[in-house]
């Protein structure tokens, strides 16, 4: 039983720290906020789920707080986005692209870390799920917009799921290696992308009864 | 003294959590999210309290977390609501009261909880508040509502507060039980409901002023 | 290298818990929320960036429960709003003035209870500009309002930062005393107050393209 080297895994992770840090710059210019509450929104989203991992697994001082070197990336993201070297539209496309590449790297080195930390396999996959998708939740709870995770067109939380039950399914057989674990981010990538391109869906939290005539009905508020 | 044994308060806990979770599974329906929005949302609304409550007592992995048990009751309150086993309607009064049974167990089993991990009674009692009202108000923020709490129609803190200063005397004494928990939970939850139902109210944050006209002022946005 | 004595730090603290208590209590009070929900709110926003600090110091039971006297400045703060000792009025001018006072007592004191837990310099003062805005961003969050953090009138986060880089030097030079950390904080109440009365603006999150008409593109919802 083997994970990913330490050093590997803190350069995945800053990476996907990077990709959310721009998912929430970009919200912040969509919103019309400064270039600090840029920094601000993007740290949130690139470093929120990492923090709520960590406090959860409880060892010692987050690592979004113990290493500045996690600074770098949300400062990064908002030089590009306030620079437009990362296009900032009008519609979302580039923001949940972005999102969708975080949620994918942060499904298997949130899995990953908490695996090392010694957390069974059903937590360590579920943890893996919740630092995935934590940060994406925080960056739109304090922009004050409903979370890209209860919309119901395209799935979020289900790749998040597969790519972290695959890496901690990969974790127990040994066959977790970088290729392996890079596979299984592009795995989530694609199926987040291609849920969103063709609008998959799965079924409503309520099941909508026959006799209710269209538009009706809870959903509508 | 003495306090509830450590199995009836799990028992106690999950049945907490699946109240709450079926509050955050409705509000799912309400909103026309879809099933695994009503997972998640009923996850948080049933376990956030909770997480919150262990996190601050610092004891390691919250239990929701290292206990796999703790998914079972958002599962099974997806599948109700999904399937309409729980009546799912335009106004809010099945939420409102599946919320009230999970603030009356979770003030109870929170302040058990905390007393058990040995805080002084006063914290003990505010921790046993935070935790039954934490769920519900990670639900509302989380789907982008003002929380009930802040509701000024009907007392919402106020049995939750009642609820945990009980049990903690209840304790002190060494006369909490099985019996007298549930009375002390059930007292809360017909509190809350009573409040409800005839539109109780606590004075508003701000006095208004005599030479205010009706409808000026703070309070109105 | 010598610290603000604890007694003095708790003085302090305690006196930036009641400014934000009171900020909180006014929002309360401008949403129409009851006294109970004034007291919530402005627990909230005077306690929120305190114990967030204390769980990600990892340092045992946060002092906002350990300590019960942490409640007194919410209940103070509820009081003297529901009795107009503080005036509440339409426009948020004194809540934004408390607001201000509670940012710069905090980032003094998060940034010395940092140090003192013996955090580097660099995550020391990230922790105290956290703890500074963190209640403020909680308080209007659970309120469902877009934080003043992301204001982009006036500078928050700046005055913050600058506050708890000066103490870290202060502190690194030894020269961190009561005198000294009072002048950070009425500089950095005074530059947030300036800030907001000469609408002090820092650049936007994206550039504005040049071939844009005014009043479209990003930031335009």
């Amino acid at each position: 039983m083997t994970g990913l080297l330490p050093g590997i895994l803190t350069g995945l992770d800053l990476t996907g720290v990077f990709f959310f840090a721009v998912s929430g710059c970009l919200l912040a210019a969509r919103r019309g906020f400064d270039i600090v509450g840029s920094v601000l929104l993007g740290s949130l989203a690139g470093l929120g789920g990492g923090i709520v991992r960590d406090l959860i697994l409880d060892q010692g001082i987050p690592n979004a707080f113990a290493e500045p070197v996690y600074l770098v990336p949300p400062l990064l993201a908002a030089g590009l986005v306030h620079f437009h070297v990362v296009r900032v539209e009008r519609h979302r496309r580039s923001l949940l692209a972005f999102d969708a590449a975080g949620l994918a790297l942060f499904c298997v080195t949130g899995t990953s870390t908490a695996l090392e930390a010694g957390m069974g396999p059903v937590p360590a996959t579920l943890l893996g799920v919740a630092t995935a998708v934590g940060g994406g939740v925080l960056r739109d709870v304090v922009a004050n917009e409903v979370p890209q995770l209860f919309n119901p067109r395209g799935v979020y939380a289900v790749p998040a799921l597969l790519g972290a039950g695959t890496t901690t399914l990969l974790r127990e057989a040994g066959w977790l290696s970088i290729p392996s674990g890079a596979a299984v981010a592009v795995a989530v990538f694609a199926l987040r992308l291609l849920s969103l391109r063709f609008g998959w869906r799965v079924p409503l939290a309520a099941r909508r009864p026959r006799d209710w005539p269209p538009g009706t009905g809870p959903g509508r508020r």
